[in-house]
């Protein structure tokens, strides 16, 4: 276990004491580069401290960031982000969906961590800003159908030991057109978390995006991995309530227990699953679309519209379900995943197969993946949620 | 509430674009100055990367860290750490106490985000010679009964957006002489965790020094020190189990129910609480006196020797414990604050006053107080917990 460990020798131990160069630290301490990272080549930097409040924002050469080795962030996990999409649409604009709920959530997460609060407009007026710039090189007319993806991201950067609230702080955000976001085939297979770990829990901070609700996760899901899973299936509670699909919210079409013809997925009332803005589209597409007969027609079959139902379901509900013929589709939706069916969840053992209807034969998932492309590509955006930029 | 904002003027984002200075980057943001951080001069840097492993420890000069935006650090809080002192002891000598445990501590919390293992043994030799280099200059001969503080801390710095395991890792140790751990008075003064907020959970991380695990009680504790209380008593499960005192592990010297004079403190069972070094070894040390009458002498008063009880204890439990006079003394413990003597908890609306017996009519609060400062400033060691640099 210990193998690849070379022994230390502590008396050899070099002390490098060159007062005349401070900022030589950098040298010795390789960040992966920028190749490695993917990240496009600016940065966009608003500051922020108790004194003084917000700085000017500022979009700067893409680099790394220089912090204090006792900084809030580093010592005590004060992080957030958010994941955005910028859309090159098919009439070959560019738009952004539904941003001002990613701020304003970046505001509630921000606030879970004792970060200051902002205007949720401002952080929007200058996302929409720099992703205007980004994309002008990096998502260039053409390539319709196209995204680059925004990484917002809100650090504590007081340096003091002391356990206290940070006073200063750095929101940044960066972009990608390679965010590391792919699983290994169309449908996913899902492996439920461990019985001794549980991802989050009433009264803690599921609800927020903050970087310290993924760190812990990462056990189960190199497991996961390892195994030839895509992502873990969040259990909570002694009923093995579903709650998240690795990072993203999980659905399940089914013919209920009453016999109703549904799509689930988790509550937002225990505080426990974050309240996705891909999650809460879909909901509201549905709802919006349950009178409208020729918006359920794909790939020429007339499908019965669905009923959105938002409550608590467990892993022994759908394993019923599955056997008695009941689930029809299971997918799990976010910004960086999109809608990816899953195909197989794997609990204890045994094996819950689930059926994953090509594109072409027709299925609620393509379906509802269709209408969501349709709004961020810029065909049909019947609500008004996204903003050309 | 947010009229500290500005309103930000979107147009006028400006775009700094010095392709030829990449390192500008570093002056604009502007972490607080060394004065303000009271680190001491040098900085342990002990670097690790997945395909080469652990490199060679340096000393290097204290200053801020190059991290890239994408951290895994920033976005994802994999990061740990330790919190370890120097003692000048009364004979001069500097020690170092039982900092195996916390190696081997740290070797835990790192596994539990995924970060790379290494050799306790390696990391407690190389922290000796760092602890020895730093106390020459900043603990010198002739501060006896002085500590220096030592924040060993471990980063996963890999640059990717795709939530993965850390390939590259950074430990790192500061040390300071104002770690910023102090309490307002010689009592402390506990205000209950709100009904709306669990700091730890069974199948969480609670008993791994995370990062994670404290931001998000920054909420609380805030509230708390606004409202001139020193720390949060965090509650657990219906029953409100007292778990921790802010970060620190919480003791009660009662007369239980049963009759028995006992000091109680939670138990490991349910991986909620951190296992605190000087929360063992205070267990450990009353359990090792209990037959030595003579060590229960304090202030000329015979004391009678306690039962060293690990077991869930409620609020309910203490507020009857005090209101029929069997609760004697409590505190909290660590390596931060030592041991502080606690002198009131609020609970919901309620005062729960304890007594604080001064140190000089003699509590058993002293008195494990003057056992523990008696081994670490080297007056008497006798379970061989220290060791000379």
């Amino acid at each position: 276990m210990m193998d690849f460990l070379h022994s230390v020798d502590s008396a050899a131990l070099k002390l490098v004491d060159r007062r005349s160069e401070p900022n030589d630290l950098k040298s010795p301490i390789q960040p992966p580069s920028d190749s490695q990272t993917g990240c496009t080549d600016h940065i966009l930097i608003w500051q922020w401290n108790e004194l003084s409040g917000w700085g000017h924002p500022e979009i700067r050469p893409y680099g790394p960031l220089p912090i204090m080795p006792s900084a809030s962030v580093l010592q005590y996990a004060t992080a957030c982000f958010e994941g955005i999409k910028v859309y090159r649409g098919y009439d070959d604009k560019l738009r952004l969906f539904r941003i001002s709920l990613n701020c304003e959530r970046m505001v509630k997460s921000s606030m879970r961590v004792k970060l200051p609060e902002f205007a949720p407009a401002d952080l929007e007026a200058i996302i929409s800003r720099f992703a205007a710039i980004e994309a002008e090189k990096w998502l260039p007319p053409g390539l319709k159908g196209k995204t680059l993806y925004l990484r917002p991201t809100h650090i504590g950067t007081t340096a003091s030991l002391g356990l206290q609230k940070p006073r200063h702080s750095l929101l940044y955000v960066v972009a990608t057109l390679l965010p590391g976001f792919s699983t290994k085939r169309s449908g996913m297979r899902l492996l439920t978390s461990p019985a001794n770990t549980i991802r989050a829990w009433p009264g803690g901070f599921g609800n927020a995006k903050l970087g310290a609700n993924y760190g812990p996760t990462l056990v189960a899901h190199d497991e996961a991995i390892r195994s030839d899973f895509d992502q873990i299936l969040w259990l909570s509670g002694p009923e093995g309530y579903v709650t998240e699909a690795g990072a993203s919210n999980f659905f399940v079409i089914w013919i209920s227990p009453g016999g109703e013809l549904q799509i689930v997925t988790a509550g937002l009332h225990n505080g426990i699953i974050l309240e996705g803005i891909t999650r809460r589209s879909i909901l509201e597409l549905v709802r919006y679309k349950s009178l409208q007969e020729e918006a359920w027609i794909v790939a020429n079959r007339q499908l019965k519209p669905l009923t959105a139902v938002e409550r608590d379901i467990s892993i022994q509900e759908i394993q019923a379900a599955v056997s008695e013929g009941r689930l029809l589709e299971a997918f799990a939706s976010g910004t960086a995943y999109f809608i990816t069916p899953v195909e197989q969840i794997h609990h204890r053992g045994q094996d819950i197969d689930i059926a994953t209807p090509s594109e072409e034969s027709g299925s609620y998932t393509s379906l509802i993946k269709n209408w969501l492309s349709n709004v961020v590509y810029g065909r049909d955006d019947p609500l008004g949620w996204t903003q050309t930029i």
